[in-house]
C-alpha cells in the first residue's frame, strides 16, 4: 500500500513519503537554514499561530515573508495554529466566526477565523497552506464531534474560498492549500469529514486529531478506513508526533508526509536516534540511547556521517552534555533529523 | 611600539598579535570546531582547571588529547587554572607545595600543584602551556604581594622543570612554556617578576593579574615598565577581559596575545561588536548594539559577511532572540567572534 508521488510547490519537488522537521517560530530549534541544508530536508514546517503573535505579520510583510526572513529557499508548509489556539483551554472560546482566545505572549484577546488563517498563511508565504480546524479534546460525546466536524466543513469551505480570492496578490500564487480531516476515532465520521472535504476539493488531506494519546492500533484503523476514500493522487499529511517504527506502519497505509517534535526535543534532552539494522519490517530495527551515559565516555564511535557529524565522537557529545554546553543540544539535534531524514530514505528506497 | 612577530606551534604558526576565542570546556560556546575554521582563527584557549575536573584526565587520554577529542586542528593554549582555583576563596587554601581546593562540581578534595598542571597540560596536549602562577586578592598588602611573587617564581621553576621532564613522553613534544609575570600594580614588583622569569627562561611571558578592575591607564603603566625588560624576540600574552579599544591600546604598549570573554558572553545575551569607522586610534571605532531593541524588528541589514552570517537580517537575529532561539545566540556569537578577529586583522594591517 506504499505510495510514491513527487509534490510540485513553487519551492521544489517533494518525493514522498517525506518528514518535516519542525520550524515552530522561524527556526528548527538549535539550527540554521545553512544547517539544514546541509542535512537535505527540502522542507521545513512551521506554524501560523506562533509566527502572528511574534515576529508579527508586520514584520513578515516587510520582510517579504518567511522564506526570505529565515533564509529558507526549500518548500515551507505551515500549519493552520488550530491546535495552538485550541490547546488554550480555558483562554479561548469557540464561535462559529473563529476562535477568540487570548495571546499567550501578553493576553492580549485575539480571534482567529478561517479567513484570517488564510491571510496569514499567504503574508508567511507557505508553500503549503493548512485550514483552520476545528480540534476537539478526547474523549467526546459523538454529538460534540458531530458539530465540530460540521464546523470542520464549514471553515474548510470558507478557507477555500479566502485561499482562492487571496491567490493572486500574494507572495507565493503557486501555494497548495490542504484539508484536515477531523472526527477522532469515530471511522464513520471521519468519512464523513474526508468526503466532505474531498467535495469541496483540496490540494492534498491531513488527518487531524491523532496522535494524541490514542493507540497505534486505533489509529491505524482510522487511515485504512480512509485509504480507500481519500483521492489516490492528492498527498495524505499524518499531523503529529510519529514514532520511527509508527512511521512506517503509517506509510503502510497509505501516508505521504510526516512531523514529529520528537527527534529535536528528544536530542535537547541527549537523547538519539540509532539505527540498528535495515529491516524496516521489524519495529525493533533502530534504538535511542541516552549521551550522558556513562557508557559512552570513552566511546571514540563517530556521532554521525557527513562533514560535521563525522567529526565528533559520542565521547565528545557526552562530555558537552555533561558540562551543558549548548553545542551539545546542536550536534544531538543535527543526529536526530539526520535520522529522520534517513528513515523516510530508506522507506523511499523499499521495493 | 607594535611588534609584528610569527609564533611557531606543532599546530601552526600564528601571526602576532592576535585573538584567542575562549573554549573553556573544550568548546566554544554555542560554537563547533567547524565553526571556528569558518570564523578563520588559528588558535583557542581552553582551561586546565575545567578540563582537568570534566572530562577528566581519564578521557583525555584515552581520546589523544583536545585536539582530537574536539577535532580541532588549529593551536590550543591552556590557562593553568591557577585563576579559576584561586577564585574558589574559603573553597582553597594555598601550602608551598601547591594549593588545596574543593571541586565546585563535587566538593571533592583536590591539590593542584605545578607539576601536576603541567602534566594536565601535557595530557591535553597544549601547544602553549601556562606555568601556575599564585593569583593575589587585590588590593593586597605589599609584603602579601611580595609572598605570592616569591612562590610564583618558585613554581614557575618547578613548572619549567616537570614541562621538559614530560616533554619527550609527551603527545605534543614541541609545546610552548610561557611564565606569568604578577605584582599587581606595583611596578617594582612587576619588574622583579619579570627578571626572575626571564632568568628561568620560558618561551613566552603572559600578563596576569590584570584585568581585574584597576583603571585601563594603570594597566598601561604595568605593561609600560615591562616593555623594555622582557625580551624583544619572545611573545606576551595580556591575560583576561579587553575591550575593543583596550586592545588596540596594549598593542601598541608591546603585546601580542589577547584571550576575552566578552564576545562571547555578551553575544549570548544579545549584544553585539559593530565598527563604525577604520580608524582604530579613536576610541570610538566601533559600537555595540542590542539586538533585542525595537529599532532592529524590520531590519533587512546582514548580520555579518561569509556564506553563513550574510544569509541573516538584523530583523531575524532579534526575531530569535525575542522568540528565546538558541539559534541567536550561536549566531550572536559567531558575529562577535568574527568582530574580535577582524580587529586583530585590522590592527596587524595598520602601518
Amino acid at each position: 500500500m506504499k505510495r510514491k508521488m513527487v509534490i510540485h510547490t513553487p519551492h521544489g519537488d517533494l518525493a514522498t513519503p517525506f518528514f518535516m522537521p519542525i520550524a515552530t517560530r522561524g527556526a528548527v530549534k538549535t539550527l540554521s537554514s545553512f544547517d539544514i541544508e546541509h542535512l537535505g530536508s527540502p522542507i521545513l514546517l512551521s506554524n501560523t499561530y506562533h509566527l502572528w503573535l511574534r515576529p508579527g505579520m508586520d514584520v513578515m510583510k516587510e520582510m517579504g515573508g518567511l522564506h526570505k526572513f529565515m533564509d529558507w529557499n526549500g518548500a515551507i508548509l505551515t500549519d493552520s495554529g488550530g491546535f495552538q489556539v485550541f490547546s488554550l483551554s480555558g483562554l479561548r472560546k469557540l464561535t462559529p466566526e473563529g476562535v477568540q482566545f487570548q495571546s499567550h505572549i501578553d493576553g492580549a484577546k485575539m480571534m482567529l477565523t478561517p479567513e484570517l488563517c488564510m491571510q496569514i498563511q499567504r503574508t508567511i508565504g507557505s508553500d503549503i497552506c493548512m485550514v483552520l480546524d476545528v480540534c476537539t479534546e478526547l474523549p467526546a460525546k459523538r454529538e460534540d464531534l458531530e458539530t465540530a466536524l460540521a464546523l470542520t466543513t464549514e471553515w474548510a469551505k470558507r478557507s477555500k474560498n479566502e485561499f482562492e480570492k487571496t491567490r493572486e496578490d500574494s507572495i507565493n500564487p503557486g501555494a497548495l492549500l490542504f484539508g484536515i480531516v477531523q472526527g477522532g476515532t469515530d471511522i464513520e465520521l471521519r468519512k464523513r469529514s474526508a468526503q466532505e472535504l474531498i467535495d469541496i476539493g483540496f490540494d492534498g488531506y491531513a488527518i487531524g486529531g491523532l496522535s494524541v494519546g490514542e493507540p497505534f492500533e486505533e489509529a491505524c484503523k482510522v487511515l485504512e478506513a480512509l485509504d480507500p476514500i481519500l483521492p489516490k493522487d492528492k498527498p495524505r499529511y499524518f499531523m503529529g508526533g510519529a514514532k520511527p517504527h509508527e512511521i512506517v506502519g503509517y506509510v503502510e497505509r497509505g501516508i505521504d508526509m510526516f512531523d514529529c517534535v520528537l527527534p529535536t526535543r528528544n536530542a535537547r534532552h541527549g537523547q538519539l536516534y540509532r539505527f540498528i539494522h535495515d529491516d524496516l519490517s521489524r519495529p525493533d530495527f533502530y534504538e535511542t540511547v541516552q549521551i550522558t551515559n556513562e557508557k559512552w565516555k570513552m566511546s571514540k564511535e563517530p556521532i554521525g556521517e557527513g562533514p560535521e557529524l563525522s567529526r565528533y565522537t559520542m565521547g565528545y557529545l557526552r562530555h558537552l552534555f555533561t558540562v551543558d554546553e549548548m553545542l551539545g543540544q546542536r550536534l544531538a539535534t543535527m543526529v536526530n533529523v539526520k535520522f529522520y531524514l534517513d528513515l523516510m530514505d530508506k522507506i523511499r528506497q523499499r521495493g
